[in-house]
């Protein structure tokens, strides 16, 4: 039977992910914003396709439960989310390209390079990319000039060589030449690590919280991003294709070193135990109202697929 | 012989060019930001290789020169050249992958994924495009909170779906349909013109220009930037691989349409002497100050590579 707590996360979690879907679907719409000259179908059509496709929106809820935390303005940390979840999918259009981890599919359905061709998939992760930003510093968005500059700087450097764009390099990297144990930290911290850590104090930022606070909920961020990623090998050891609805064994398969890889499944879940406990606790200065953040860190430990 | 404005205008480009290159050097170093956990050294030499090349930097030397003419912060316009250089070095190493554009050389240099591989020059120009907002957005731009988010705002709009990347995608789509005269300055407005019309417009913000002269700067940067683009067009047609260094004759063999194919070179020419003058009266306000920039109008109309 599952907890009353769960069920309740469970229903916001897909809460969130239909308002974001819903952000997102007007943010790609074909109408040019100012300063734009036109919305060219077939990329506009990519952009949507690498996007709207169901995903959970998990750094999105992150946002909007983070900022929730400091009584932010709804729509500035929903906006936010969205420009997140641009950068993520961006992320997923350009690594499922045949140069990087080529796949065929996504959830199921075609990656964007599939359904639509290379170059369109290149350009469609190239203006998500630019579209966060766009978003974050729009006059839509209403946050302090200095909250939203905060949000461009920790997003960057979230995203590019010294986070998820340089742990992308360094995952590729290490299908040539096994990382060492400090390596794979280093790897998986950038990789996915960053993003989730950003998601976390970027609602923090939105709700204009004190940097003793924002950098709790970055902490909790980092945690709960390292719990996602070992979820994520311990599922990759022990799954199969059917129930994740993409090819598993891959990492394996392609020489990927994973800590679950390297300590095995027992030490993996003793881990993702503890971080849930720290992540959890880091939650405790804000009562009952960290409820959904404190499932959302059994979650990402949890899942399924 | 040439004239002493000419002179001085060529001494200019290649003094700021100098100022940026060592500007993108500093900002392209091993050394992580805050914020940052590494900086993948197979990623960022990639990202050194694509930027770090001898370009003529006439982009920064526009942001550089519209920023004089308000009396500008000289660090400030500098640290902004080079994220638009960031942005125009990262369009270029994407267009060249195999699957855009596909080009193993550019100035006389191997490509970035032909130096390194497509995945890392996928990485390298998504890295690039995330630093140049990095770049406006870090403390050491010394700048109002206003400005720079006005430069981000600005920026992501030009280079986005709504300008650079959508003109990538309507040129590859040209190739397989042949666009109206309509079409291809729309086209061409986007691919190339909105870049330049940026930097001239960010020069104007990072001088606090009041509106009326904002807009006057973004005009000469349209001006210019169509000259720009005619003047390469009328190159493509008639100039040879030998002084270009680059392959010619592409664009015809490619069946791109250009303004300069559609109408033959004698128009061309008359338009592009039109381009000049109407650039070089928006200046006129500005006097004896705009000398650089009203050389630069003629350089873009007479280039030969």
């Amino acid at each position: 039977m599952e907890m009353p707590e769960t069920l309740l996360f469970e229903e916001a979690l897909a809460g969130r992910a239909k308002s974001v879907e819903r952000q997102l679907d007007e943010l790609l719409s074909p109408r040019p914003e100012a300063g734009e000259i036109a919305r060219p179908e077939t990329l506009l059509s990519a952009m949507r396709h690498g996007v709207l496709n169901g995903g959970k929106r998990l750094r999105p809820f992150l946002v909007i439960e983070s900022a929730a935390l400091f009584d932010a303005d709804v729509d500035a940390a929903l906006r936010v989310a969205a420009a997140l979840e641009c950068v993520h999918c961006y992320s997923l259009i350009h690594d499922d390209l045949p140069a990087m981890d080529d796949d065929d599919l996504r959830r199921g359905q075609p990656t964007v390079h599939k359904a639509f061709d290379e170059a369109s998939a290149i350009l469609a992760g190239d203006s998500l990319l630019t579209l966060a930003f766009d978003i974050i510093a729009a006059p839509a968005t209403v946050l302090s000039a200095d909250s939203k500059l905060e949000l461009v700087l920790a997003l960057s450097r979230a995203a590019g060589i010294g986070g998820m764009a340089g742990g992308q390099s360094l995952d590729l990297a290490a299908e040539r030449q096994t990382p060492d144990e400090a390596g794979i930290i280093t790897l998986q911290a950038m990789k996915t690590g960053a993003l989730i850590r950003f998601a976390c104090e970027a609602g923090a930022i939105v709700g204009g919280a004190k940097p003793a606070d924002r950098e709790r909920l970055a902490e909790f961020g980092s945690a709960i991003g390292l719990a996602f990623q070992l979820a994520d090998d311990l599922l990759d050891i022990s799954s199969n294709a059917a129930t994740l609805g993409k090819a598993t064994g891959k990492d394996r398969a392609a020489g990927k070193a994973t800590l679950a890889a390297l300590h095995g499944p027992d030490w993996t879940k003793r881990q993702l135990g503890g971080l849930v406990a720290q992540a959890r606790s880091l939650l405790e200065p804000f009562g009952e109202r960290g409820l959904l953040l404190r499932e959302a860190a059994r979650f990402v430990a949890d899942r399924r697929n």
